[in-house]
């Protein structure tokens, strides 16, 4: 399937709803469940989800869009949100998340890009050469690559509590 | 972690949101995608999801709660969805979902569970014997899966839209 900007915004304008209702109001036993050391529990992939929202898409959409001499991204950082989101409850990270998303949309729509300007290119610090429908495009794919891994988090925290329905589930061994 | 009963419904309660958040009114590429021929679609998994709320998790626990002479379950249909989806919206499926969930989790309340009705045993047709806690925490992990496995079939969709993004975005391979 290629790209499509209204069928992708789709998409990103969903994540916000879809991760609170996955997640208000759990117990802290789900919130802060990990798959193991140096693993993300899913209040830790909230915050990233933010981070990106801050300093990833959108900025990286503009760096191309700019088409300035210099068309290099900043690199990300993947543990901002270890930093970020101390003091922060759930709740403020999912309003945080929702908020941002939502200026971020608005400014994408804003642009009404076009085909051409959807095949500009930026400079990825490790992929090389990248263009904005594949920018916009992955940014869908993490929303979904996120939210998979949230319910495969919270999953795994039954792999004995199933017993031999382990057989079945192939999600908590994954 | 033990399967514990209010956790595990706290997780219960918030699939028929987390599904409609997730997939209401998206444009049909993404509710009818799937992962190749013989493999499930958004749309797909949601009549699986109501399936398993009339044949499978309550049907069972009242089996292995009666614990009459015979506590072997019927096997489930994996199948049933295709026939019983027919002429339904994604819009009716959501609600047909909403409605069962909360009946079933209002019966499961309603038997105010003690541990040793937790660890009654039924017979699975392949399993062979299991607990009651075993098949509530297979209802929570199943659920969770199915989530999983929805947000995964619309990132393959993107596998090729994202370019070199393919690197750091394994769900697209998954």
């Amino acid at each position: 399937m290629e790209f499509d900007l209204a069928a992708g915004i789709a998409v990103l304008e969903r994540t916000p709803d879809t991760v609170r209702a996955m997640l208000a109001g759990l117990p802290a036993v789900w919130i802060d469940a990990t798959e193991g050391p140096e693993t993300w529990s899913p209040y830790v992939i909230v915050g990233h989800l933010i981070h990106g929202e801050r300093t990833d898409w959108i900025p990286r959409a503009r760096i191309i869009l700019e088409q300035g001499p210099n068309r290099r991204f900043i690199p990300f950082d993947r543990f901002a949100q270890l930093r970020e989101s101390q003091g922060k409850s759930l709740a403020d990270l999912l309003d945080e998340f929702t908020t941002l998303r939502a200026e971020n949309l608005a400014t994408l729509k804003g642009w009404n890009l076009t085909d051409t300007e959807l095949s500009l290119e930026g400079e990825h610090p490790e992929l090389g050469p990248v263009t904005l429908d594949q920018l916009l495009a992955a940014w869908v794919a993490h929303d979904l690559g996120h939210i998979a891994q949230t319910a495969r988090v919270m999953a795994k925290q039954y792999r004995e509590a199933i017993g031999p329905w382990r057989a079945y589930l192939p999600i908590v061994d994954r």
